[in-house]
């Protein structure tokens, strides 16, 4: 099947929604650990994807469902060990409280149910999160993602969107004046404090705020040390709750912890689990303490058809099983370690990029017009550069407020030759954009 | 495991939300086709799951899934042939201009899409429902659900919950007095109309009728012939759309057609599936026309992570190629009318049946204190019933707005002998309840 052909029948079957990466679009016919193989016989180092968590097509995942597919796939309103099994492990990667579990299909089933915990549970209606946010695409978590290109939509009066802790490109930057990491904390953490007095103004108490630790929309952001704390603190003497969304920094991505809030000495009420989770399968979770969902199903009879079936407990389980005995999260801390040398010298070499930041195995390359004023360049041009690197047979992505940044959010599986090897091509296409 | 021991810890690692049917909660091991085996080695026979639609563990569904996940499994962000086949196929099973597809990952999430579909085209608000319906989970479908033991919220004004066809138990009944199909089906749509000029009154206008064509939450109703037809105009009248919830009455279930909106001639704006679409795996859809798709996607960039994945179109086609080449839907139909005949019997023969309704593979038995009051059974005493005819080695659930409805609706290759088994166990367990 051609490409063309392909791409012309999709444009009929599919809704108009749907959009493809890069400015030529890949046509993908099979994957295997770091690496993906396209219809024409090319080879492409994934640097992009983070689904398939322990890398593509990983044989222990796809035994563990095709033979629980084999067997039984129904649901929990009967007895199966998997899904049992599934919470006591997810529940030992956690602060010991945190170990009631619900299980569900996607991040935005997550988010969604969170967000109704926390409000069923402190009675209140208002919610906090960052500007320019992604959690998801129901109704509810579409409002409560401010990323201006998704979804625009009027804010609520009982949405409070406050300041990213963005030290790059932020209303307080690290370097700019006498401020180290405590200022740009308390810089930040005051934007919360005037969020929730915001919320208050227009007659909402905030039942939660709800954050993803890696800030993935904002282009991957390292919050200034302390801040995340602060936050927490602010909306808990608020009454409010603190919910982790661990879609993006969860599952050992971040290098130094399991999760993003332990990266950040964070302990949240809600955890929020979602893409790595079933490494390609459909599986997310909400986790939180005894109590919170003691006092939820109190009140609410909560039921979800596919979450937590057989299969996907048995996908989510072998997730966690190949993280611990390949001692991915080990190696996403010493690749994270290398990343970071190397991204430095390639910044050296490279006006274009303003900076580079990131944890682990999730990387943000900021490209900038002049790294004077920290202009992001053009959505267009920054398309032509990772439709370049993609052409070049490494797959990125774009992320940040303005599509500016280049995206390296790879397999846990990534080595540190296959960093070299992605630096390289990055290196190659840069160098080819600015002459 | 010893059942109790799993059942405690179950009630360690899941939220307390999480509810087992029956008295005596069933541990299962293993499914094949419309039989489930349980720890203790008993054998079960399923008349009660509908996502397994082509049955427990189908071969041609197992082995499509485990040969995409072994090959490749990612996202719509790339080209792939099963996706745009998949979307494809479902076009030709619906009616011409119903083509353009999104793929999610539950009804749920289907419905919340349709939802925000309905009122992005439109540019309305309101939202107009059967009383006492179901839906799904997240915070927006959840309101829209307004079955009682659900999820009790506050009801917001943008949504009108209009009384449900019962022809059975409702405010005009069949035979009790002299009123036909076309009175009653007259009566019903006066509800809707009255639920849309109540939106007015509160200042909205409808962007959307959403009905589940069986409406399984109120027990399984036969609406009169003619109403859902007359609904459809009225809201479109008012400037709505019409959303056809396919979740329980789609893929063949009502026997007569492929969807349950096909059985009562009504064409909609917007289908949603769901449950049977993957044959367990986490696998819903959007479909709508060409026009409502451009429409939605000019001010809406939609993504969905896992909707769409090569393994949830590999799973969705395979049920696709099940159901046609075993004739299910021509099965669907014949034991459907077999079921038909011999629930009229079993009926005669126990006063506490005050009803039987249904269609294909879809029928409820509603049990009544007694036939002339129509007064349901308590719910305890229905789950005592459903909970004796488990025991005896027959799954049927219970259903309705009463819990008083026994549920029968099991995966499409039930025959006729399952379902003269099944009634021969409903059939001993009302003997003895009886006595």
């Amino acid at each position: 099947m051609n490409a063309n052909d392909l791409l012309s029948r999709r444009r009929q079957a599919l809704a108009p929604a749907y959009e493809l990466f890069y400015e030529e679009p890949i046509h993908l016919v099979r994957g295997e650990g770091v690496w993906l193989f396209g219809a024409d016989g090319r080879r492409y180092l994934d640097c992009y994807n983070n689904v398939p968590s322990v890398g593509h097509c990983h044989p222990r995942v796809v035994e563990a469902i095709a033979n629980q597919a084999r067997v039984l796939n129904t649901h929990t309103r009967y007895l199966h060990e998997k899904i049992v099994e599934l919470g006591e492990r997810l529940g030992t990667k956690l602060s010991d409280n945190l170990r009631a579990c619900w299980f569900v299909c996607s991040g935005t089933e997550a988010n969604d149910l969170a967000t109704q915990i926390a409000r069923t549970v402190t009675g209140r209606y208002g919610m906090v999160v960052s500007e320019g946010s992604y959690h998801g695409n129901s109704d509810l978590v579409a409002t409560l993602s401010t990323e201006v290109s998704y979804t625009p939509k009027d804010r609520p009066d009982w949405l409070a969107a406050t300041e990213a802790p963005d030290t790059y490109r932020g209303s307080l930057r690290a370097g700019s004046e006498a401020c180290g990491e405590d200022a740009l904390a308390e810089h930040y953490a005051t934007k919360v404090s005037e969020g929730v007095e915001g919320l208050a103004s227009r007659g909402y108490q905030p039942a939660a705020m709800l954050v993803d630790s890696s800030w993935d929309a904002n282009g991957m952001l390292i919050p200034p040390k302390g801040y995340l704390a602060k936050a927490a603190s602010i909306v808990r003497a608020a009454g409010g709750l603190f919910i982790a969304d661990e879609v993006q920094a969860g599952y050992c991505r971040l290098g130094d912890a399991w999760w993003g809030h332990e990266c950040y000495d964070v302990v949240p009420d809600l955890v929020v689990l979602g893409k790595p989770m079933g490494g390609g399968h459909p599986v997310a979770a909400v986790i939180s303490t005894p109590e919170i969902a003691a006092a939820f199903g109190e009140r609410i009879n909560y039921f979800n058809t596919f979450g937590g079936n057989p299969v996907s407990a048995a996908a989510a389980l072998a997730v966690l099983d190949v993280i611990d005995e390949e001692g991915l999260l080990e190696n996403a801390f010493e690749v994270g370690r290398h990343l970071e040398r190397s991204l430095a010298e390639l910044q050296k070499e490279h006006s274009i990029i303003g900076d580079v930041r990131g944890s682990g195995l999730f990387w943000g390359i900021d490209l900038v017009r002049d790294r004077e004023s920290r202009e992001p360049i053009e959505r267009a041009e920054a398309k032509r550069i990772v439709s370049a690197i993609c052409e070049a047979g490494v797959l990125m992505g774009l992320m940040g407020n303005h599509s500016n940044v280049l995206k390296m959010r790879p397999p846990l599986p990534f080595s540190s030759d296959n960093a070299d090897h992605a630096l390289e091509v990055i290196d190659a296409c840069l160098k080819r954009y600015e002459t």
